[in-house]
């Protein structure tokens, strides 16, 4: 729920002018993101989403994002593109920040997947996986296994208080994810947060992926663990094996998974909810009382990391190996 | 910036179904109001405003506010309507509130209005007085003359922490203003809230006004002398008569003022500089600290205040009478 920046109407219509975009009809803040200011516009030629990237994103990492998006699209991915200026710029400054003009994908989230939103969304991942090969730009994981101790150190003071004993637990899974995490799995680009919110559908037809703001190169069944914990735990926390099933048969049909990544997945799990666990824990700390956006619950994510802690194989996430 | 109340995606569309605007393609939530939660939805048909009344709204006052949308509009007036279902409801409920579908009006506010812009909604402001008589709902003001002293006691104690003397000088004006606050001036149903933000412009003409939930009766020349102060002064607090001339004579093109409405014109420029002033006040003392809705300064009516206290002719205002 974001607008850090104010944009004046005459400085957003100058900006407007230098793409062949049509005339500002309309703009709105919309309450979505906590890392950037967006606008809903309306101009001639139809809506557009502009972006003004705050002081939580690095600037040197825009063109990899921005790339990221134009590349996939060209690759047949459906996902928003950075809209050029004449000049053939796609990353700006405007009201001092910077800023980009990103095309509007129509969709709506699915507050409550089912099962045929997870097999959609497993085989937009693994296309997405396979779209992203020859993208010319990297961009290391920031929040990869071996960032996370770092991570916990800032937060681990206020474990304790979210749960009795987390801090134990969290220091003894860090060490033991330091010593079987796998490596050598096939890595690539990966979307990194391809939660629900971040997903569009129409009439049941996955229409669109959006949010590209944590893209990176990682292991990529990594990423398939962290829609794994996105998309297939009920409300009640309980792990729904039908929903787990659609989502890795469909990326397996479009993108085969090798026996050493199938054999890493529940271990690549407890990582993925580990980091959210994690960044949630800092942000549950770090939040002032009374702050308009509520911060996600740790607990959630605890308790994903213990299911996946009991799992021994991929075959008990319903899938046949 | 606001999205108090989440809607769900099932939810919404089975509430749009309802309505004759074709199938939901997206949604966003929208950052602005304080009042209602607003959503930004695109359908087959094109693009609406949703809009869910938080507890700030009182419930028997939506027929008014609905009402006289729609009156004005079939009036002439560019505004939003309120759509109705198939069962002619404008007033409906979602997520357990409060809610109506609102056309969308394109169009863009004026961040630095220029004397064309004063005039425009001079003229609109006019026509608004006129296109609202018939209308057949009324809706006394809450927050009119006999409201100020009551709003007063419930926030004096911080006026002084705002600037020094400013409990007696606000004591002081409120005293004055029962004694010489004018009565039996031509009344009607008033927008009372006519600030930029709520007048849009294309191509720097007026596309429409919106946000009637503050709209009442009660004399027209104290909707005139809001506008005053909203749109006619500097950002260095300096009154620009050349803004008030272009507003007030448009106003009077469409629709004549009587010497008495003239002659009370600084009276009651007092009157809405001291009622936005204690509306300020009231919001500057209990906006918790580190909310992210920064609370508009009430210095700025202070300011405003003390140059109309200067004032004894409307032709000082920069009209001829």
């Amino acid at each position: 729920m974001a607008v850090y920046t104010e944009v004046a109407d005459e400085e957003l219509a100058g900006f407007l002018a230098d793409y062949d975009v049509g005339n500002l009809l309309s703009y709105r803040g919309i309450a979505e993101g906590v890392e950037n200011s967006n606008f809903l516009l309306h101009t001639d030629s139809g809506p557009y989403i502009l972006t003004l990237y705050e002081k939580r994103v690095a600037v040197g990492d825009l063109p990899f994002f921005l790339g990221l998006m134009n590349h996939l699209a060209g690759a047949g991915i459906t996902c928003p593109v950075a809209i050029a200026d004449r000049a053939g710029n796609t990353l700006r400054t405007l009201a001092g920040k910077p800023a980009a003009l990103i095309s509007f994908l129509e969709g709506v989230w699915a507050r409550k997947p089912r099962p045929m939103h997870c097999a959609e969304v497993g085989a937009a991942l693994a296309q997405f996986h396979l779209a992203a090969e020859g993208f010319s730009i990297t961009r290391p994981n920031a929040l990869t296994q071996s960032d996370w101790r770092p991570l916990f150190q800032s937060c681990r003071d206020g474990a304790n208080d979210v749960l009795a004993g987390l801090e134990d637990e969290i220091d003894r899974e860090l060490t033991t994810l330091a010593e079987i995490w796998p490596k050598n799995l096939p890595s690539g680009v990966i979307h990194a947060d391809l939660f629900p919110d971040n997903v569009f559908f129409l009439n049941n037809k996955l229409s669109g992926i959006i949010d590209f703001y944590f893209a990176c190169n990682d292991t990529l069944a990594y990423d398939i663990s962290i829609c794994l914990n996105a998309w297939c735990f009920e409300p009640d926390n309980s792990f729904n094996t039908t929903k787990a099933r659609a989502l890795l048969s469909a990326y397996m049909r479009e993108r085969s998974m090798s026996q050493a990544e199938l054999a890493a997945l529940p271990i690549l799990a407890r990582g993925s909810a580990l980091r959210f666990l994690l960044t949630r824990l800092y942000d549950w700390i770090n939040t002032p009382e009374g702050a308009l956006v509520q911060p996600h619950d740790p607990l959630e994510y605890v308790r994903k990391l213990r299911f996946h802690q009991k799992i021994s194989t991929a075959g008990e996430y319903g899938i046949d190996i």
